[in-house]
């Protein structure tokens, strides 16, 4: 597809996608099949140990699998995930995720994701597999 | 430790959790090693595809991870999570976590938790390895 | 399925299955969805630190994952595994594998594996997700 | 470490793993925390569908996790992996892993292989997290 048809793909994706506009997620760059994106981390995301919430990191990741596998036009759902957390992530922060195609079948999708803080230190690694439905996310 | 012991950990533990409040997780039952929490699904919590958004899910079994494996009050941070997303979640559904210990030495726990929704449907399922570490949540 | 046409399945399964046959497999228990099978550690399995090659104690429960998922008479492949190893594993060590079923859709099959050795140890746990073919393995 | 003394490490640690010997696995590059290596595939390595047990791939690529995270001589053992398998491979095949390293600390590795065949196919993709002791393979 163009890539002018990839971002409509995308911005129709995230325009009711509530909680990505909660975590205040940019998109920077898009492509079928991967994508660069960015937030920055604020008070309320914080846990018990004043770092954020592992679950923010992860829903960061997942935010870039469903943006990089739905590039195609093609609805895909996130099976199965893994993270690895290798550095804490504090208020300020500002992430960078960056997602690339490992496979692509008919059926199925795998993703790689590198999550970065400011300083480019690596606080995060996700992997994560999709489905692939017959479905389109806007009609051509 | 005692009973008391444990949930005073916890109630320590979840009392700055800020981002565990916005879920709205309530703990049932908390035990060293094990827990069963609950949340309710809310509609800012939506995806584009108007499910809820992975990072939910994650994140409320991340919590799970959590309250299980810090306990012992031996302050215990996820180094490895993963987790498999089984069936959709949506806006008003009431999820169950239930955790259980694996494997626990010195340095090393790991957990299984399984998430399902009003119905005992199992909507997913997450296993996550901690790093224990030599500080104490609470001083005895 | 009657219990005796899944036994019939698996050792179709098995029959051919020259690995599982090296690494000496015996399966105890078989049903739609859950298998119980154990093997014995020999020496030409260790690695270089003298316990168990990582690879020995995986391949072990993912022939525990496809008794399992095949149970059903649908050709079934693995998508996604992951392991984690919680204690070291010796030549003349018998382990056994426990696997049950998490979920399971028309496409797709969720698995955990429990791995223990003769005292009752945790040495691995497994969770693997598959992809159910529409192919059988036995005519019926 | 000077390239020599790696190479002095991992043959150490090569030479005993009976394993990873039965397997075939030749070592093309190998440097602090990442290698090259290659071995072919067999028949007594397929399962009950004719293609190779995930097993195999799963050990080869562990054997990479082994050789790139030892090369410090610092003994390392996987605490946690994760492998998807993106296609099916044959007898006869000739497997390559490469092993770069995602993160480091004192304490924890985390590590990422690709595993391609002599088409230059993706066939796996692993994911591994080590635990690093305070030991030596070898004597300085």
């Amino acid at each position: 597809m163009p890539s002018s048809s990839v971002k409509a793909v995308i911005n129709h994706l995230l325009k009711n996608d509530r909680f990505s506009s909660w975590l205040g997620i940019e998109v920077l760059e898009v492509s079928e099949g991967s994508c660069k994106i960015s937030m920055t981390i604020r008070d309320e995301m914080m846990n018990g140990f004043n770092i954020a919430h592992g679950g923010i990191a992860f829903a960061f990741a997942d935010s870039a699998l469903a943006i990089a596998s739905n590039g195609y036009n093609k609805l895909s759902v996130a099976l199965e995930t893994s993270m690895t957390f290798t550095s804490p992530v504090k208020s300020g922060d500002i992430l960078m995720a960056s997602a690339d195609e490992i496979s692509l079948t008919n059926k199925i999708g795998v993703y790689q994701i590198l999550i970065t803080n400011q300083d480019e230190v690596t606080i995060g690694f996700f992997k994560g597999t999709v489905y692939r439905t017959t479905k389109t996310l806007l009609e051509s």
